[in-house]
């Protein structure tokens, strides 16, 4: 039990991984709990976008796509984050948005299953998922129907009728995970193909595509992987599929030959066909500084730290802020959660803009939801501890009820 | 008729563009002819991204999706282009890569022209343009078709069943330029919606889109723009199409209330609808440099430099090249090209390679095309005579007939 702050301090000191929230540059007087909205800044990262600028783009040219290995960059750092999400190389591509890369393989996914007619997802999933599933089955005629489940009525949706199964690994409002090998167990079993989002997986906890047999996955470059402000995402597809995928979104980077400058499109073998446009670099290169810094810590640890933080968020609340408002929002049991605590509380978005105005970011989610992300990378106890003290004195002081306050801005 | 070295500098000398050299970081003892492939750095680049990532990113993290206007950059850089091409405000935003663009836009016009079957284009267009054409044809189930044309018979291809001309203004290979009214104007006449791609166009000539009555175009943002290697790239919906426009490429960001997180899609007005996902900062924040830059020029001198550039590759061609084995490629009238110019030799790609070895770059198209670039921003009329110094060099020498010059590199 940590009963004051010095307690939380110890827990820094014995930290395994303590050693990595020096590799970040964080601003003075934040205690950031949005990792996984927008990951920190890298240190490493200013002096590799200035060479990659200044000398690979200014003084290199056109000649660094060869010289400096341009056109590799998004298999090779798609292979590099495979490592993380237990891929095996060559299955996983850096390309375009999370978004762009969902509309490929669920295309993808109803090609290869024609006689089936549903997408099954949540309707707690990420907005984004379901509008791209929304654009496609309009874009094919309507022909095919989204079938919108909770967790506890996803298996009754999965029936034979079903050609894909599309979720986010940990729900990014709630932060409720599904078990992935289980999951896409029960869809193999009624023959859909699975698509995993891993936009909060991947980077912040172990996750292992192949053990569980997964087909296809999308994830995110700027949240755990500290690629910067809308970094490129990737796209995984298994390996077993890749002779049979064929993505709609058929760019000059995809095709087998590109510099034949043939008017026919030959897919690239494997996963390569699966990129579209010219990549655009620079976001490549700060991406693969977070991805090179993720690789040096141990995702058991990583996973281990978060859930010792979340714990430690969830305990001083009930210490702290009782009777203040709070409803836990996370699932309570850490094998179903991923890494971040949410709590609901009626002024959310007033709560946290107060929050924010004393140092302590996290964010706030429609309707009412504070939602707080823990790093393991550069999260610390302290910050916890930190962060729930702040929480306690804007409920109790009711600083958050000022009109300014309830003044939505663009970005929430 | 400039005869001498002594000539071409004079003729910098008298250039009223001159001092945009200096803006550019160039390397030393390089001509760089290609920047229609990739633009070169500006110097306020590095800066400007520094700034980015140190103090936006590192030090404003989440909250500078408000603070510092991010959410803004894909409609105020799309506005500026706009500004280049002859667009209103409102018309243009930067997203994606333009092949990707071209998905959203030519799924768009099939839906506009329902009752319609074909798109025409040109056998010659840049292939990712024919490419997209074929992905989308082929996931709407064949019910379209790809009409190829050449410039000469592109009238005979336009019958009513064509719902969409899709063209590049300027031919990424012969540099041969479209008149672009006139050919609006046929489509228009016939009921076809007209896609023009404007990558080889947008900094380096004037485009009037509005003049033009155009209703869709694309372009890139990594060539005249100097946005960086894969910079974003811009589309283009006239503002009269934008209450019919749908893109099947639905994302989050193009809902009208992304943070109301509500499961269905609803676009949002105007040409915010074509955002898709995250928008790229990084990338988005270079761009923005290259178009600020291109902004200070008159485009109307932009074009004079750039023909009286390309007229005095082809004179001192003329004069020092006869009987070496090139042959012109591109329109020798001034209003039927683009900003560049090409020669075909049957030992192309290994001249090229020997070119760049004394410091000349410019690009090999298969098959057998050399291709100078002029980027008045920056290309002196040293610039021109040097390069055509080498190139009379490497030709009469024969130093191009080596075995490692002819081996292919992976970008050519």
């Amino acid at each position: 039990m940590t009963t004051a702050r010095a307690d939380a301090l110890a827990l820094d000191r014995e930290d395994p991984l303590a050693a990595f929230r020096a590799r970040f540059r964080l601003p003075d007087r934040v205690v950031y709990l949005d990792g996984n909205s927008l990951g920190a800044l890298p240190k490493a990262t200013p002096a590799r976008l200035a060479a990659v600028i200044e000398d690979e783009w200014g003084e290199g040219l056109i000649r660094s796509w060869n010289r400096h290995g341009w056109i590799e960059l998004p298999r090779r750092v798609g292979d590099k984050i495979g490592r993380l999400i237990g891929a095996r190389p060559g299955e996983v591509v850096v390309a375009d948005s999370t978004s762009v890369n969902l509309f490929k393989l669920m295309s993808a996914a109803l090609r290869l299953r024609p006689e089936r007619r549903i997408i099954v997802s949540e309707s707690e999933n990420f907005p984004s998922d379901l509008y791209v599933a929304q654009g496609l089955i309009d874009l094919l005629g309507a022909r095919h129907e989204l079938r919108l489940a909770t967790p506890e009525t996803l298996d009754a949706a999965l029936d034979d009728d079903v050609a894909l199964v599309l979720l986010t690994h940990v729900n990014y409002r709630s932060g409720r995970m599904h078990d992935m090998e289980a999951v896409t167990r029960r869809a193999h079993q009624r023959g859909a193909l699975m698509l995993w989002d891993l936009a909060h997986s991947a980077g912040a906890l172990p996750v292992d595509l192949a053990a569980c047999d997964a087909d296809l996955a999308v994830g995110c470059g700027y949240k755990y992987l500290n690629g910067g402000p809308g970094a490129p995402a990737f796209l995984h597809v298994a390996e077993r599929l890749q002779a049979e995928f064929r993505s709609p979104l058929t760019g000059w980077l995809g095709h087998a030959a590109p510099f034949d400058f043939d008017w026919r499109f030959r897919p690239a073998p494997g996963i390569a066909s699966a990129i579209v446009g010219t990549p655009p670099i620079l976001s490549l290169a700060a991406l693969e500084v977070g991805v090179d810094l993720a690789l040096e810590a141990d995702l058991a640890a990583v996973r281990a730290k978060s859930l010792a933080l979340a714990r430690l968020f969830m305990e001083r609340v009930a210490a702290s802020c009782a009777g203040l408002g709070l409803t836990l929002a996370s699932p309570s049991r850490d094998d179903e959660r991923g890494s971040q605590i949410c709590y609901a509380h009626s002024e959310g978005y007033a709560v946290m803009q107060a929050l924010i105005a004393r140092g302590v970011i996290g964010d706030f989610r429609a309707p009412d939801i504070l939602r707080f992300g823990f790093t393991p990378l550069y999260t610390s106890f302290a910050d916890v501890w930190d962060a729930v003290e702040a929480l306690r004195a804007v409920l109790t002081s009711g600083e958050w009820d000022r009109p300014e306050l309830r003044q939505r801005a663009a970005v929430t």
